[in-house]
């Protein structure tokens, strides 16, 4: 640990996204966890609910309010959506922000309450926060104390997505983004459809139409496209605990071949450590990023003339959720981006 | 038992859709298996290969040729993609056959040559053939001998499609089905990319672009709309052992609306004891379809006018393969077609 | 469905067992489903709570207190344990009740307060409760009104090991039943322990020298040897749906051999539809029996003189609950004892 | 990379135990892969056989004999049994070897003959040959060039048995070891049993009475006792990638308590870095220890007196293959002996 480590404190540190933070902090050279907190779980040590964090040097958990969070570096909000935003207008200034919730990502409070059904109550911060998709927005998150977390569908929409439509290559309509995602994503809550018995060994739509991550999705393409973007988009639900992919189905613009958006990926990309774009007809499987904050993308012509289809995948606890946040806290404090984020991915 | 019962025969019954016939048949009230075929197994009591199967009253494996096989009312023929019409070439006339594999679905021989890297070698026997989707071409079914039996994909692609192509209320293009299955399609045999170690855990597409039920589904809509239809289809695996989802996006034709859609389905498929349309918006689950015949349709307003989402379910052993195996049994001789096809839903 | 009838009502339809019943009274010739209760879902249809059911002939979920219980033939208790005495307590006489919970397992009351916390509510009807391990009790399950059904573990533990005590075949001392289950074993409650995020991929033991069933085991070979047995019981948590695997370590009594144990066990269930002595050495496993009523068991000579071992394989929710639930009930009403419970293992 | 970095040869790299390797080696500071053979695949890149290693800089997949393997400081074999034998017994001298087959285990060549059924033909090797369990053998692996890594069930069983039997606390019989095991101790062989199909959703016990790990355990276990010990060891396999889980029961030496075991163990493994004593009565789970080369044990007090239960879990692939492997090369070259294995558990 270095003398000039970073102070460290994740609030809800209780769920998967904060255990997550806890994984991959383990192998920061320059960042130490002071404060976890759990309303639920206060007064206990956090291998009183993960046994595997068992003689790790780590703080007990603790309640909002007990410590002074004002002193730390770095506040990773792992909260409940809705709830964080109350917590986080309490908040001394002072530490930087990373919010791993839905909260201050759609940039228009309009928009915020329509797709959560309550209005914003920290608008004065959405106005200040960074929506942190990081090979995206870079100068914007290294200059901000309020990263807005991407949801993890979203994060694996875009980033195949935007430099593309940013490019003019492919159509703004239609696209469709056919998703599946492991389980972790619906969270750690004891809920009677998360139940093993119910999830394993079957598969099913949900929030077709309807799902919150839609806004979201176009809040960023729209930005890339420079114009309003609309999608479909589907997400499924998949008996495994951890990834995502998405098969995402465009429209080429006039002129353009399937090999000119892999020729666009692969410039656009180029030297970023944690986005790949693979050869030509790859065929990325989630088991190849399972632990890591890779993102793989892969081009293929469609079968008819002018389609083709993208296909990304990504580890939604990692590149998904804290494995950008941590990218995020590494470019906000100046430090190497890769920082704790070197893991090699669990295969079997 | 009926004194009437049919005597069957199984051609490659250590697969898994020969013991899933097994399984179903064990239900039939007026079926005797006499006849199982296994090259590698012949000599063999089929408990030996399957365990569960102890204490069945069955046949010993034997080989194809060591059974007069024209003496059985029908024959299952369960053997891989391309054997198959060898096979059936030197049966026989006499049983109603009904295979289980691709070499006798595609219509056009010149289709088959360029989608199965060979030419057709029975093509006297393709001209009989009819591809037996049961609920779509049930006359043709009754007076056939030689039964082509849907793959399952196809099935799960052409039960939603077909009728909306056919009444004119979807658009031929573009149709994007982005399909999901379960392990037991890639067969039994004993392939690196079929290990536990590799499929659990994990998801990924394949075939993109390429997969060969895309001329079988293609042709299928092509017939109902009476016109060319061409398809974007793509194909994942997902970690469980049964079941297929087909999520489809379709534009709709100009003046119709998505609940169009759920009317000429639900008019479609009224008293067809297999396939559900659930109300509007429905949210099907391959567990509700487990180890049965049923198909189930939800069909989901876009979000984006216009646009419709149709989910399909099936069990890719049963609707996918040997249930509507048994069911196209059942018509060709004149049984109710419900017999031995009454099993409700393992859950969970 | 024959005139003839029984009229059937599931106390607590909406969980494992509950819904297990229902998809086997599916196959039977002479059950009529009539009250189905559910204090949380009162006033759904079933489909709401399980959509596989759709299309089923099935009455709306009520609560308990609502329809006259009194007139139905038979009632299933499907409650959780503690509650389900004081429910039962209350029911009219007439109809033969059979219950799944644990509440009259254990005829000595001190045995319940001490296993279960709490005095037993019901010690009237204890006295009358026959325990319902089917192939051991059957005069008395025919001749009882209430049938307490025996445990998954229990039944696994006791069908190989009660007739070896019995003839003293084998050691009271030391037994050693190391068991594994699947996961509807701990129910459909939303506790964070069953979620899937937490199961899969994984394995642990519970319970380990204190599990509720060891009392309930002990009682059952205790009274085939003759005198007090003691065992060694530990449970383990699989990640698989359904299934248990007993494997039971014994010592043999001076002068028998492994061979000895397989001769006696085939001698004890010739005839027995349900359970199945596998040859000597077989490798018994839990997907040869899932969503069968079947009880499959192995005998193995140890590798040391003197030792043997025992593998017993069922489904938990089957021959561990609702299969054997359904076979007392049978026999309790003079019906063949396999009505209903033909299904075949659905395999893979 | 340090400068005096290790070369490392891997023989046989296409196997789990050898991609293992490279996952680990991957975080490890002095250590530097130069050859990766492969029969099968040479010529290959090593990413073309395993996806996820794409960007790693690794040496393409040769054949043995293609490099100068004299040159290298390291050689892990990840051969198959049977073969390693052979190819080490023709390699120059000079490298140090760390077999992870289970070639050099058997100290005496004629229990290798009968267990493995084939004379040993490197018998001059295998003399030098130490057993490779690192806690307890670490001078003798210190001053070896040739070291046995030990079998997965082996190192769960010894770790807390041998310090017992040594300090005579429990009874060097009766010793139970009921094991469980992930799919990936079955290697990576395109076998049917390993098929997700068949493996998936089921369990089973093999091997029972006659698995080739019970002479390993017992070497090592009559080692430590100062006498022969004969165990009873069943293994089963269980629907899941990774872990072991050993439920050990065991009998106590007079006037022994279970507590006794507790504190001998602590004592025993005070300051081990991979291997932790839980507190008494405590329930590991392989999920805590997923991908890390930690060992868990817990003691259990039996319900009958004078009894006890251990329960000890490892991730198969690394405490049990290639993460001991990697702890014996440290040690072997007076590097750290936790180089390279600090990775926390990945959970979920």
């Amino acid at each position: 640990m270095s003398p000039n480590s970073a102070s460290i404190g994740i609030l809800g540190a209780t769920g998967y996204t904060g255990v997550e933070l806890l994984r991959l902090l383990a192998d920061h050279p320059s960042a130490r966890v002071r404060t976890l907190t759990s309303e639920r779980h206060a007064g206990q040590p956090i291998a009183a609910v993960f046994p595997h964090l068992q003689g790790r040097e780590l703080p007990a958990l603790s309640k909002v309010g007990d410590d002074d969070l004002g002193a730390l570096d770095v506040l990773f909000g792992c909260l409940p959506h809705g709830t964080t935003q109350e917590v986080i207008r309490e908040l001394p200034r002072g530490p930087k922000v990373i919010d791993l919730s839905a909260d201050f990502r759609l940039s228009d409070p309009a928009a915020y309450e329509s797709t959560y059904g309550q209005p914003h109550r920290a608008i004065e911060r959405q106005r200040d926060a960074v929506y942190g998709l990081t090979e995206l927005s870079r100068a914007a998150i290294r200059s901000t104390d309020l990263v807005a977390n991407p949801g993890c569908y979203p994060t694996s929409a875009q980033l195949p997505l935007s430099p593309l439509l940013e490019a003019r290559l492919i159509a703004p309509d239609p696209i469709v983004i056919d998703a599946k995602s492991g389980v972790t994503g619906a969270g750690r809550a004891a809920k009677e459809t998360s139940l093993h018995a119910e999830v394993s060994e079957g598969l099913h739509a949900y929030g077709v139409s309807s799902h919150r991550h839609t806004p979201e999705i176009e809040q960023g393409l729209s930005e890339a496209a420079g114009r309003p973007v609309a999608v479909t988009f589907t997400p499924h639900l998949v008996p495994m605990n951890r990834g995502i992919l998405s098969t995402i189905y465009v429209h080429l613009a006039s002129g353009v071949a399937a090999e000119d958006l892999q020729t666009a990926l692969e410039g656009r990309y180029t030297g970023e450590p944690f986005v790949q774009v693979l050869p030509f007809r790859s065929l990325p499987a989630t088991r190849h990023v399972r632990g890591t904050n890779l993102c793989l993308i892969a081009v293929h012509p469609g079968r008819l003339p002018g389609r083709a289809i993208l296909i990304c995948v990504i580890d939604n606890l990692v590149k998904g959720a804290s494995g950008q946040a941590l990218q995020n806290m590494n470019l906000m404090l100046g430090m190497p981006e890769t920082a704790g984020l070197g893991q090699a991915a669990l295969f079997p």
